[in-house]
């Protein structure tokens, strides 16, 4: 089939080959959400600022407005006396301007009054009968915010994609902006196996495993700014399959299928991808690890993405997280980056790796350096204490004690 | 009074205090909710593994199980032919044993037949006739997850405080964790400033600011798992403040009031805090910057813990980040520690600091670096785009570019 890659691909090379194939982005809906309930979502659209901010100069601390050319050279030992022209009332408008040699008692947050440029502060100024007395000069627009200093009218806020948190709802209350648009769209969840039963089934027969791969699948997609739908346990055979992901792929944008780990299951999702309208199955195995059994189809058409991601929870996550995530915000915004924040630390241990394949090991920082936590082949104590993923690129072999690793932050 | 600490506390030092002050930990009830439900709060007793995980010795891969000791000696030129006994059925104990010299199909997440101690990899096996050629040998428990190796029943899967997110939910399915108990505790928020408007207002009369603080300090709280109530805008008198204060202490178990900035504001705040039942006002002010104005109170039987934040949003939220929340930890888990990850890299272009106070810059890792983002008064461009908080410890000037910063990673 034209556009499949063959064998194992680098991971950033199929991550590029699929937002080409696929002619990422994608035009999508939109829905508009007040600005509060949108907490933890992404953004569609850069949101722009209506107004300046502040829209008058303002003053950054409590004291006394002043024309700066007047304090110059006042010192504690020659001090400069001005006349107190007024008070400026918090949440007004200063009714009056400053002449030569006035000031005005002002707060924190108040507006300067015309004729003002600077703020001299409470400490450095005594008041008697009438008269200020500075102890201290201040330069042109010292202890003052100016008006459009944090943003003018037009400036972008926020660029499409950014996430809604405690960093930047703040920044949105500020500006004034209401509501904000967030793309439409819902990422369905299929879990797979004969031996998987739902999460929350208490008591397992013999045999029996809990799905752990849609809670971990569905919390890191509702912490990434994405709404999803669980459709459930598919057996291990391919009409039970076939099915489920139909269906999840009739109601949703994006579907993550989980268990490609079994040899029989990747067959099967395999030949279901191969079914698919063009351009199908594009990516049958990425060179790395965890995470080498990720299938990747998408139809350009009825523009749908589909991965297939590996069974054990550790690989599923991996394979999510470098590979499907990005590309979830190419199909969205047009940019394949992942969430992550890169940094370099020294490796507290040696890391073992091979050359060849691109490699991930969760890694805590402790004193400043990375611990990498052991991973088997499920995940318990390895993702639930590291701070991040170590990668060690294909060209690397093993990582000693105190060399630099490169680490992805959550 | 007793136990007011004079001028400016150093923060780690003010925190001891009142952590010491107030005998933290309190006793606070629990609620329990469905874990998933809990998603993003934090857990108020560690969570204990009520069965070992897994419970049965299971493969990692696809292939064949077999005594280890079988095959000894295998290589490409020298293989080893053993037995076919059957094939494990996925979610069912197996229902044969090994004898020597025998293999077993097994998929990956299949448990091993009695008898078996390792798994030979398809691509090192290959079957033909009844017999099962083996091309390289195993170790003991090569491919094998062993019973227990996750976790075994007893241990604590979670510790308390633990905040639950991607990495720790799917571990509370796997092991089966129905509901998890939650500390019952409500955070108040409220405003102050005769200048500040509701943060929907669309439209401001000349001289009014829309509040940003208690959208800041919601989402935050939110984020660190916390549950908070807004009781609105206090103007800037006092007894409108006063009357806010006390129904919000009345209702809640912390309140943080913001807007302390203003010296009319952080004295009406004070002489209120000064009314309160034993401690009372314990902390005015901080040897930080910012977040110098930050007061902190506490009843110790009525078991109330009141903060009053600077009014600037960037003052505000780092007062909260760094005094606020290390406390609220302190007081429901008796450990007075911070949410961030502190890490050292080296600073992309000189930090201005000044000894004698612990400061904090708002700091975005590029390339491994940190770039100090420069934070006025307002907060805007800062805080949106860093990534942590560079602190410059008060024994600390300014640090030059390529030296290393302390920075903590949200």
């Amino acid at each position: 089939m034209a556009g499949v890659l063959q064998d194992l691909t680098p991971r950033e090379e199929g991550i590029a080959a699929v937002s080409r194939a696929l002619a990422f982005p994608w035009a999508f809906g939109e829905r508009t959400l007040p600005f509060e309930e949108a907490a933890g979502r992404r953004i569609m659209r850069p949101i722009i600022a209506p107004e300046d901010f502040p829209p008058y100069d303002r003053s950054t601390r409590d004291g006394y407005a002043v024309r700066s050319v007047d304090s110059h050279g006042a010192t504690p030992a020659n001090p400069v006396f001005l006349r107190e022209a007024g008070e400026v009332v918090m949440g007004r408008l200063p009714t009056f301007a400053l002449g030569s040699t006035e000031c005005a008692l002002i707060h924190t947050g108040g507006i300067l009054p015309s004729g003002a440029d600077a703020v001299v502060m409470t400490e450095d100024a005594e008041a008697t009968k009438g008269w200020l007395e500075i102890r201290r000069a201040v330069q042109r627009m010292e202890n003052v915010l100016s008006a459009g200093e944090e943003f003018r009218a037009g400036d972008v806020l926020l660029p499409a994609g950014r996430r809604l948190d405690f960093r930047t709802l703040g920044l949105l209350a500020m500006a004034g902006i209401g509501s904000v648009p967030l793309p439409d769209i819902t990422v369905g969840i299929v879990s797979t196996g004969d031996e998987i039963v739902p999460a929350g089934t208490a008591r397992l027969r013999p045999g029996q495993f809990r799905d752990v791969n849609s809670v971990l699948l569905a919390s890191s997609l509702r912490e990434e700014g994405y709404t999803s739908r669980f459709f459930g346990i598919a057996g291990d055979d391919r009409e039970s399959l076939r099915s489920v992901l139909f269906r999840a792929m009739d109601e949703c944008d994006v579907v993550l299928v989980s268990g490609e780990s079994s040899v029989s299951m990747r067959d099967h999702s395999s030949s279901i991808m191969e079914e698919l309208p063009a351009p199908g199955l594009l990516v049958r195995g990425i060179l790395m690890s965890p995470g080498k059994p990720t299938l990747i189809a998408g139809m350009a058409r009825e523009r749908k993405l589909l991965f297939g991601l590996p069974g054990h929870p550790f690989s599923c996550f991996v394979s999510w997280y470098a590979v499907a995530l990005p590309l979830l915000n190419a199909m969205i915004w047009g940019s394949a980056e992942g969430t992550w924040t890169s940094v370099h630390l020294p490796a507290a241990e040696t890391i073992f790796a091979q050359a060849g394949v691109e490699e991930f090991t969760p890694g805590r920082i402790e004193k400043g350096r990375v611990v990498p936590l052991p991973v088997k082949s499920g995940f318990a104590g390895a993702l639930t204490h590291a701070h991040g993923l170590c990668r060690l690129p294909a060209s690397q072999e093993t990582v000693r004690a105190g060399e630099e690793v490169e680490l992805w932050l959550w």
